[in-house]
C-alpha cells in the first residue's frame, strides 16, 4: 500500500465503454421519465443479473453464484491468493436512479476491460461481485447479501426473511434461479473498494470530484406502531381525545429538534408515515411510523436512540395511546482502513482530481468488508444531492475520474505487469 | 310551540319495532364483527335505500325521489301546507356504525308507525326523509343531499362531483335507480327535527340521557398537499433537507397546540397524513394530508384558519418546500331555533328524562334546514363516544328515550286528535 503520491501507469478506463453499460442496464426495469426498478429478486432484478452475468463471462471472468445469490467475476492472477475485490450492487429502491450501486459493479468491470485490453497480468487474483437485496427496499434488512458473505448474517436467518406480502427470499431466490451452491463465508478478499455516488450534496456544493470516504454512519432503524380506538374528530373534545395521528406527528416533529440539538453528523428522517381509517374527520385509530436515526458515534447514536424512546413513551402514556416497536435495523458506525483512505487521496490528487474526506450517510456493501480486510469506498457527485429518485444524475466527468481512481488503486493493490 | 310543560298524551314508541328496523338496515352492508358500511351511492346504500323505502310504502306514506335522490315519505294531514319534517341519513361512513344517520330516518319511520296505530290525524303533514351523501366519506362535500335539497348548494354542481375513482355522483344516482324528477328546492318544511347519536361523550360522561342541541360547530375542512425533490435520508444533512413529511408532522402539532389555545370549543385534526414515497430510508418528497377545524364561533374558527395558514406558509418557505391548498368543506356554526331547543328541553323533562343543552361537533342535515325553517336536534348518548366505528352503541333505553321525545314534538308540532 502506498502513502507517497503513487507512480501511475499511463491507461485509463473508457468512459463510453462505461456509460454505455450503464445506460444498457438502465433499460432493465427502466421507469417513465427516466429512473429504474430493480427492486431485490423480482424478475427485473433476474434480467439485470443476467445481463452483469453475460458481460461478466464476455470478460472472461470465473463466475461463482454462492447460496444467498450474491455473484462474483473473478480474474486470476499470477498467484493464488485473496483477490482485489471490487463491488456493490445492482437492486435498486422502487423509483431509483441508474448509478447506486450499479454504478460501482460496472466501474468494476470497465477496470477488468482496461486490464484484459491492455493485457496486464496482476500479481494478485482481480474480483467484481454484486450482493444480493442492498436497498432494503423490498426485504430487510438492507446489505442482506454482503452481510451474510462477510459472517454479519445468517444464511438461514436471511433465507427465511420475507417481503411486506409474505414471500420469502429464498423462494424467490430459487425462481429467479439464483440460489448458487458456493458456501458462503468462504470468500476472502484481499482488500475492498467500492465506487458510489454520493446521494448527497456535500461533493457538489464543495465543487470537489472525489469523496474519500472515512466511514459509514450506524443507522438504527424503528418501526412504530401506535394504536387507539378512534373517535369522531368533532365531537370529541381535545381533553378526552387519544390521536395515535398526533402521535405520530409529535414524534416527527422530536425527531426534527433532535437532529438540530445534536447537530454534527446525526440525521432523523421519518420517511413513512400511515393513519386509519386516513380520514378528515375521523382522529386516527392508529400511526405506522418508521425513524431513521444515524451518527458517526455510535455513542451519540446510542443517546438519540434514548432520547427518542423517552420521548415516545411519555408522548404515548400521555395521550393515552399504545405503542409497539420493531427495530427494523442497527449498524453501528463503520471506520475504514486509514491507508485505503489515504490510497483513495493520493491516487485521486494524482489523477490531478480535487478531493475530500468525508463520512458515508448511507449504508453500502462495503461496511460488511469493512471488519474483515482493508477497505474503501470512492465517492463522486451526486447532482443536486438526488439519490433514490429518478432524477438520480451524476456528470460523465465524475464517472470518468471516479473509475481511473479504481483502476488505479486496484493496480497498485494487485501488482502488475504487462504480459 | 308550546314554551311550558307539555301536555303529553299516554302514546309511546315501540321500541322493540324500532330496534328491529335499525338491526335489519345494518345487515345491509354489515361488516364482520358488527358495524355497517354502506357508502353513498354503492350497490349497498340502493340496497339500504330500497329497504328503507320499501318500509316507507307498507306504512302508506307518499314516496317523492328528487333530483339528487334524497327521498320523502308524507303522511298527510287534514290541512295542506307544509310539513313537520323529520329525518337524516342512511349513507355511513367505510367503517361505520348502525345508529348514526339511521336512527333519525328509522325513529321518523316509528313516529309515523305510531300515528298509523293509534289512528291519529294531524292537521299538519308529518314527513320522514333521508338525504344523500350526508357523511362525506365517498363525495365531498358532507350534508349534500341536504345541502341542495335547501338550497345551500347547487343541485347541477353536486350531480357533477366525482369520487376518489372520478366517478361521477349523477351517473352513480342513475345507476342505483335514485335519479328522481322531483325538483329540489320545491319542499318546504313546517319545521325540522333529527334525531341523532352524539357521537361524542359528553353526555354519558354527565350521565344524562337527552340532549337538546343549540346548534352546530362551523367546520373547515383543508387539503394540503406539500411536495419537494426527494433526497436519501443517511445522505442528507439536516440543514440542506426539504422534508414534506417533516412539515406534514408539524401542521399536524401545531394543531394540537391551537386546540391548546384557544380551548373552548375548538377542535382541530389531522385525519389523513399520506406521505411518498412512503420509505424508512427516503426522505418524503410529497405529504397530503388535511386538516379539520371546528367551533361554535365563526370569528374564531375563522381566527383558526388564518393562524394555521400564516405557520404552514412560514414552515414552508423555511422548509423550502410548496403547498397547495384545496378547501374540502367550509360551514359556518349554526344556531338552532331557541323555541325548538326549549321544546326538546321541556318535552325530555315531562317525559321524566335527564336533559342538557350541547352543541354538536358533527356536520348533520339539520344545519341544512335551519335557515329555512325552526330546526332543532335530538341527541342520545354515545357509548364510550364512539362513532364512525364498528364499536359505535347506544343503549336501547336511550334510543327509546329520544324516540319518544321526537314523536311527543311532532304531536305538538303537527297538531294531533284521534280520528
Amino acid at each position: 500500500m502506498s502513502r507517497a503520491r503513487p507512480e501511475l501507469s499511463n491507461h485509463r478506463i473508457d468512459i463510453d465503454r462505461l456509460m454505455g453499460r450503464i445506460n444498457e442496464l438502465g433499460t432493465i426495469g427502466a421507469l417513465a421519465g427516466g429512473g429504474v426498478s430493480r427492486l431485490a429478486l423480482t424478475d427485473a432484478d433476474r434480467q439485470g443479473r443476467d445481463r452483469v452475468l453475460g458481460w461478466m463471462r464476455e470478460l472472461g471472468l470465473a463466475i461463482t453464484i454462492d447460496r444467498i445469490g450474491n455473484v462474483i467475476g473473478m480474474r486470476p492472477g499470477s498467484e493464488n491468493g485473496a483477490a482485489v475485490t471490487m463491488g456493490s450492487h445492482i437492486d435498486t429502491v422502487a423509483t431509483g436512479g441508474l448509478y447506486d450501486g450499479n454504478l460501482g459493479v460496472l466501474a468494476g468491470l470497465e477496470v477488468i476491460a482496461v486490464l484484459n485490453e491492455a493485457r496486464i497480468e496482476t500479481r494478485r487474483p482481480v474480483a467484481v461481485g454484486f450482493f444480493t437485496n442492498e436497498e432494503g427496499a423490498r426485504f430487510q434488512p438492507d446489505m442482506l447479501g454482503s452481510g451474510v458473505h462477510q459472517g454479519a448474517l445468517d444464511l438461514a436467518d436471511m433465507l427465511a426473511v420475507t417481503d411486506r406480502d409474505g414471500t420469502r427470499l429464498g423462494d424467490e431466490l430459487r425462481i429467479i434461479g439464483y440460489a448458487g451452491d458456493t458456501p458462503v463465508g468462504a470468500y476472502r478478499a484481499h482488500c475492498f473498494l467500492e465506487l458510489h455516488i454520493e446521494q448527497g450534496p456535500l461533493l457538489e456544493e464543495a465543487g470537489t470530484t472525489i469523496g474519500a470516504v472515512t466511514g459509514v454512519q450506524g443507522i438504527s432503524w424503528t418501526e412504530y406502531i401506535i394504536s387507539v380506538v378512534s373517535n369522531h374528530a368533532g365531537t370529541t373534545p381535545m381533553r378526552l381525545r387519544h390521536d395515535a395521528g398526533y402521535v405520530a406527528a409529535a414524534i416527527a416533529v422530536e425527531a426534527r429538534a433532535l437532529a438540530g440539538d445534536f447537530a454534527g453528523d446525526q440525521v432523523a428522517t421519518v420517511g413513512v408515515t400511515r393513519l386509519q381509517p386516513d380520514l378528515v374527520n375521523v382522529i386516527a385509530n392508529q400511526a405506522v411510523l418508521t425513524l431513521d436515526l444515524r451518527n458517526t458515534d455510535d455513542a451519540l447514536l446510542t443517546r438519540a436512540e434514548s432520547r427518542m424512546s423517552e420521548f415516545i413513551r411519555t408522548t404515548a402514556a400521555r395521550e393515552g395511546v399504545e405503542v409497539q416497536s420493531r427495530r427494523l435495523a442497527r449498524f453501528a458506525p463503520v471506520q475504514f482502513a486509514p491507508e485505503m483512505i489515504e490510497a483513495v487521496e493520493a491516487t485521486a490528487a494524482a489523477l490531478g482530481h480535487s478531493v475530500r474526506r468525508l463520512p458515508s450517510g448511507a449504508g453500502h456493501d462495503a461496511q460488511m468488508f469493512a471488519p474483515n480486510c482493508p477497505t474503501a469506498m470512492i465517492f463522486v457527485p451526486s447532482q443536486h444531492g438526488i439519490s433514490h429518485n429518478i432524477r438520480e444524475h451524476t456528470a460523465c466527468a465524475d464517472i470518468q475520474a471516479g473509475a481511473d481512481v479504481l483502476l488505479h488503486i486496484i493496480l497498485t493493490q494487485a501488482g502488475w505487469r504487462l504480459k
